[in-house]
């Protein structure tokens, strides 16, 4: 059984945020700025608030950004959760819950905030880590026999996306414009996306870094993650079909990823560990991971057309499905020397699983546009229209609790209009 | 003829730094702070200095980036070159000139300095955009009927590269350690790097950004863009072969990309602009260009075993070879939305001529390893070794003057110790 708070809104099997998550984000208030909080039950915890109060050791919470908290690295981590964890506690420290001026002035119901990007992404890197969506895609690319890339066993293939435009969950996304080339035309045309799509991740986020040149065993790599997030890496199919080959995806994905509001710490998650799958081709050493460095974490996708009253669940799957740990990830990144810095974000890759209702985007869902999805209401979806919202949610299952991630989701707005200069003469 | 300057080292045709030129860098004397200053003849002068002697109508050049003054934006910078110029003109404002004690104070001799990075690099792209250079490599991985990939006369092919990593040049580069697959071998091994390359590029910064779901047309681009440096991109080529399928470059690139430490200003370089070649195919309307935004610059690359006493030039091109302006890949990287920032930088690919000699890899210049270079000496090299230096310099040339860029240079030292964890058991 949990751990009671005496928050009563912590204290359901349902919420997201019972005593033992405690996740960190940045939220304001009308007329306030931007600062760092805490969820529990119903409630953001003003870290800056408890900061003033001279309830917490920091100073570094009065900020728009965790990245100053994160830099302190993990002892600093760990004694904020302990103290976190006494002050929200049933029978614990009674300063906060006993100060009936400041408690309220402490705990923001989260009906009442605007939450921010929870951290200045320092750099972007998104990964390719998820074998069923790798050998979905595969598939209706090169065929069955030739689906997994010849390196896709020994590398946690990545790349480097782009930070400018990792937005807050609730963040409107434009359709993107751009060139494609539908079959059966020689030359490409300039259009919005017709094959817009979402792709289900994790995002690891990066509270500590190395210096250049430096590469970092797996557990060390593991020792800079400060916690995840739900991360939706929206995806123009049709831009990418045409401009990946050779150094891979670009317009396709810099217009938009969204993030969960708040990072849910790996000492949070620490019961929920899990080894990554059986190996089919051994690891070279520097990939091996000295324990079990993945997590169980339920996700699912949801889809609401515009004007639509409920969301349909498209698919539902498991971060575990992944074949490589993000500690795996970050070792990989660092092997030649590369600087990680505080502030990095990295995107799991697709998670999809083994079955179809488990597929992470909706080029698998579909099967390339192919097999359209129904939702609520009989209306029919291959790729996503104006106006419609995806919304991700995930949560790892405790037995009687959750430790949740609350939801990352956005809505697609319709692409630029067309400028005379765009236009052909 | 160019207008002369009252510092006698900035006439001559040697040098770099004409009063014309003005290039704007970070340095730091002995036991100071970093701060900006711009080229002159053999000096640096120290901005903030002449903001704290009331010289200047700024307040930003205190500081250990340039990106405060390019935020400022066009006007500034326009009225700042008016400014210094006048200042250091022969027939100027006399208020330095003839203020011996202040223009000590402000003029530090180059050779006295420590050069910085010259800003803040908020985002880093690099391109492919060398029709010589796609040529080459493409006919030595496809066979020269498929050289040039089916999209590279429509797209200025782009990918993100890795921020955290761009060094000031001067910067001693790590060999990098990575996964290789050579060849009649089934499985990767772990080892350095054994083929060790540079890529000779410029790179164009940024001085303004854009907001998100905002596409730009290219002469909304070219305004974006602050000055140029010279970029090397260094690439580790067995690395990168075994990696870079289906996803594109990523620890064959992430360890390092040098820069040379002066931006040299769109202003300065405006009287060298030249047009892109022709298409041979026509560009889709988003991407033509309004007027010539390509530069004449002369570009070459040294390079220096360990020992030597003298560079050995392997390589002469110019930045003109290039099919794609800077501008029409910032117009490019928009189309979608994608928010550029104040400090993005945009490597230009590797810029390689019709010739042998005009080639700006060595990858190129050894055709894949096949033909070694001889250095200065009799040394050979198909790559780079340990203990190697290379250096990239450029210039555009007027009449008795030239606009330089000082050089980008680098040398290798060797790949970090193995460690226990990354041996095989």
């Amino acid at each position: 059984m949990m751990r009671k708070s005496w928050i009563e809104s912590a204290n359901t099997a349902e919420t997201d945020f019972p005593l033992i998550n405690l996740p960190y984000g940045v939220f304001s208030r009308a007329g306030g700025a931007p600062r760092c909080g805490v969820a529990i039950g119903d409630y953001v915890a003003d870290l800056a608030a408890l900061e003033h109060a001279g309830l917490l050791e920091t100073a570094v919470f009065d900020a728009p950004a965790l990245n100053g908290f994160m830099a302190l690295g993990k002892a600093v981590w760990e004694c904020n959760r302990e103290r976190l964890t006494a002050l929200f506690a049933a029978e614990g420290d009674p300063a906060l819950r006993d100060d009936a001026a400041l408690s309220a002035a402490v705990l923001v119901p989260q009906a009442e905030v605007v939450m921010h990007l929870p951290f200045a992404v320092a750099g972007y890197t998104d990964f390719y880590a998820g074998r069923h969506h790798a050998e979905n895609v595969g598939t209706m690319f090169r065929g069955p026999e030739n689906a997994l890339p010849p390196n896709w066993l020994s590398i946690p293939i990545g790349y480097n996306g782009r930070a400018s435009t990792v937005v807050i969950s609730g963040t409107p996304i434009r359709r993107p414009l751009g060139q494609i080339k539908p079959p059966g035309i020689e030359l490409p045309v300039f259009s919005p996306t017709r094959r817009l799509d979402i792709e289900l991740e994790m995002g690891a986020v990066l509270g500590q870094g190395s210096a250049m040149g430096t590469p970092l065993t797996v557990a060390e790599a593991d020792d800079l993650i400060f916690g995840y997030v739900l991360l939706n890496d929206w995806s123009a199919r049709d831009i990418q079909a045409w401009e990946y080959q050779p150094l891979g995806p670009f317009q396709a994905k810099v217009f938009a990823t969204s993030i969960s509001p708040w990072v849910v710490t790996k000492a949070a998650l620490a019961r929920f560990r899990v080894s990554t799958p059986e190996r089919t081709r051994p690891l070279l050493p520097y990939l091996r991971e000295p324990g079990p460095m993945l997590y169980n974490i339920e996700l699912e996708v949801r889809m609401r057309a515009e004007g639509q009253r409920r969301d349909t669940v498209i698919s539902r799957t498991n971060y575990r499905e992944m074949y490589y740990s993000a500690a795996q990830q970050v070792a990989h990144h660092a092997i030649g020397g590369c600087r990680m810095q505080v502030g990095d974000l990295l995107g799991s890759g697709t998670i999809s699983g083994p079955e179809k209702e488990n597929r992470g985007s909706l080029l698998e869902l579909s099967w390339g546009g192919k097999e359209p999805l129904t939702l609520e209401g009989g209306v029919k979806r291959c790729f996503i229209e104006d106006g419609d919202t995806l919304t991700l949610a995930g949560w790892a299952q405790g037995d009687g609790y959750r430790i949740g991630f609350g939801t990352c989701e956005g809505k697609i707005v319709p692409a630029p209009a067309l400028r005379p200069e765009w236009l052909d003469d």
